[in-house]
């Protein structure tokens, strides 16, 4: 079992020296392009610091056999302004993630074994799918506490342009963007 | 089994756009405070972007059973420039990553059971220890990807500084601090 | 006719105090995360800050009516280290720009009538299409000197995947698939 | 004619997942060094992305026959965070631009024939002069949405500085001084 | 003596321009990871950009015999979003600031004579020990309007961290530990 | 007398982590947008933090009656990558730092009694004049390591720019310009 504790310096409560080393999220407050206010060094507390939404497995029972838990300063407050998010992929068989990209942050993602990283540079478009039999899971970081979601899917076909639109510019037969709006929600 | 794909831009090796969406290091040539100069897109691989040196656990036969594997850009050269780096923590019984900081970087640590995950904000203290009877192992991953790294005894003792003077700037007494510098090859 | 002149500060080439007011790229020297390494101050001319390669309407002729003319770094060394790179989007009637993001970059665009302005955030898909029966030209700046550009049918099709990944990960039928990979020249 | 479209993320409202990917301004709310705080993302509208204030041209019935129509976070609520601000300029026959920096961002200016571009560098001062015979337009952008502005003859006499301290400061004499100081309504 | 004057650009208040060009702090918001909110332009006045907290000697009748004065963006408005930030130290004979980091800035020292400059990178240990019989102050600047500041022995001893636990991270002995625990107030 | 110590973290050496904790600069390659390259770690010695160029006052039997004696990473390459840099102003009786701007660099200015600090925003016009009967020196910090300097009356008048041009953009008579242009070297 691991004991890990970072020393959060508790002379800050006492000076009034700016505590900017750590920003953890006022969720009440607005955003702000660099990240949500800060809630008052004398509210902060160690567990602030710790985040356990990524220990249970999301759920994988929907259209893609797959989900993403993120752990995005929306969720776990600590990282506000830490340059830094993560998420749990979770993958039943055949299941995927489908083509996205991330406009606000690179990733690094673990696969827990063989122990490989890799990096997906800042808005690239990429994937992850299951190809065995039994089911996966997988552990990611951002380069930001916003990283952002552009799933290449909803952003073409679940809104309501036009399908000639979309087709021009996708050069997909109309047929098929009508049938993916379909399936996605999307009009037009 | 996961399969994951990254799309890298084609079309750059065509064009004469930038690429800076990705800069792999080339580590042959001097960093910049910004990182590595890239190579040449048309020498980009996929595999640039893979790292396979954290699937085998440290050596952990050392004065604190425990061992620290670098992902940074030195070892990952698609890091460069991504604002991320990664390694892997191991841990015999017993084992301890001293009390140490990353001047450079703000740190989420994975915690493979229960799916915990911990950010430590740049530059603060932490340590990681064992206190389990098993080995043990953690992934951890920095908002950049030269996060740096300051292991607090060899800060303080493995050094050349007369004892006298670290005793009086860190309130241990000289005897303690010949016995630390002796240990850690200090001298002074 | 507008005459319009930027004070070089001349005085730098005396003092020795470093120039990073600007940057003019060395397109001889490799990149970095940051951009080009810089010519020496003494050799920066006025004639290094304008560009006039966004005066001849690219060429039209091809699979989408349209053109792009980057005035990135690469083309336009003086924009190097200042954060802002520029393009002429040229659209032929029925000409269109593909669904596409600007990976690191955000991006304004002007049209010139009726002098409207638009704003496209970083890794966000976009295009641009001529519905009219003229040519049409629009003029846009990148938040970036490398914004990067990842047109979406080049990502998916422009390569050598496998069909059914390509598939399974956009929901695209593998017969429409394989026609766009035929088209743009993909494999798999 | 042409049509434009970003593909705004619908999945965001959807999620939790942060909305970074932009930050429309609320102009209701304080400033901050980053830009505005953002108004909430179920309430953010394509139109807002779009700016039209450009279009109309600037009064140049004026002392400098010239005017500058601001494009920037205050007018234009979608540019907030992202790097980026615009501007018309319209200039009569002898209109003038004076001699002034943007303290806080580098410039690109279009001239729309030939088609030319130049950048000013963060902070280098510059002009734009109409030598012609009928009036003139040009369309910038700037490396920040805050790109600020300091006209130099504003800075230098519409102020209540002792005539005596701009003169040796500036090494004008101080019936000139002086006199600017009355066109300018400065005093001292 | 100096007279030094800033030209605050006063046509912002007329103009709807933003104003970033400054940032003074209002104390009474939330801070967020970019600094505080700002006043509006026209509440600025010019002794916002005027500290005079560092005229006058800390009281060094402590246990360090030395005092920190900081001169932050919480003490010093005017500094906020500027990327720096300012303290005096005063040490009496054998006075000591402890080992200590910046975690969130680099900093400069002036020591008035003879003239020389230090710089300490950003979260790197170091100290100031006055060895002489006279005391003795200097002048340091920080890369950030917070900079931080993690005393060495607060953030280890005065915390109710196990004292073992402390130990064995530290490599101190357990009676050490529980002894600096006394001295500054920690448990445990 | 101060003594003043910076831990440098001597494991780097041993390790292979990525030193960006420092990056010392390498004077003899190309600077880029970030700064000069690093010299190798094991090449960086303590005293390549110190830097004793602000000891001596600068000539001031000149034009001014003043000097700037820079300690940017051009003189000092330890604050390479710090953001951060210095400079020392010496002023006689009547001396004049004329107005200018730091087009990189917010600047604060310590005036040694009594302990007064300045802060002057990026890129805002400024000077400094000494009032007094006798010499005066300053001791200035930047918010870069690479401040720029633009001196206003160099920048306008030591140059080559047609006299009405000059006068037409900055309101000056052509008289007054010409008078400067021959004190300061211009033509035109």
């Amino acid at each position: 079992m691991l004991r890990i504790i970072v020393l959060l310096p508790l002379l800050f409560a006492l000076s009034n020296a700016s505590v900017q080393d750590f920003c953890v999220a006022n969720l009440k407050r607005a955003e702000t392009p660099a990240g949500y206010p800060c809630i008052r060094p004398i509210h902060v507390k160690a567990k602030d610091f710790v985040f356990s939404g990524l220990g249970t497995p999301g759920n994988t029972t929907n259209i893609i056999n797959a989900a993403v838990t993120p752990g995005f300063a929306a969720q776990f407050p600590g990282l506000n302004g830490q340059g830094l998010s993560t998420a749990r992929l979770d993958l039943a068989p055949k299941g995927v993630i489908p083509m996205h990209t991330h406009p606000g942050a690179s990733e690094v993602l673990f696969t827990l074994k063989p122990g490989q990283v890799m990096v997906f540079p800042q808005g690239l478009l990429h994937f992850q799918i299951n190809a065995g039999k039994s089911a996966a899971a997988a552990f990611v970081t951002f380069s930001s506490a916003s990283p952002g979601l552009q799933i290449l899917d909803f952003a073409l076909f679940a809104n309501s342009l036009p399908t000639e639109l979309v087709s021009a510019t996708t050069f997909l037969d109309p047929t098929i963007v009508k049938k993916l709006k379909g399936v996605l929600g999307g009009t037009g």
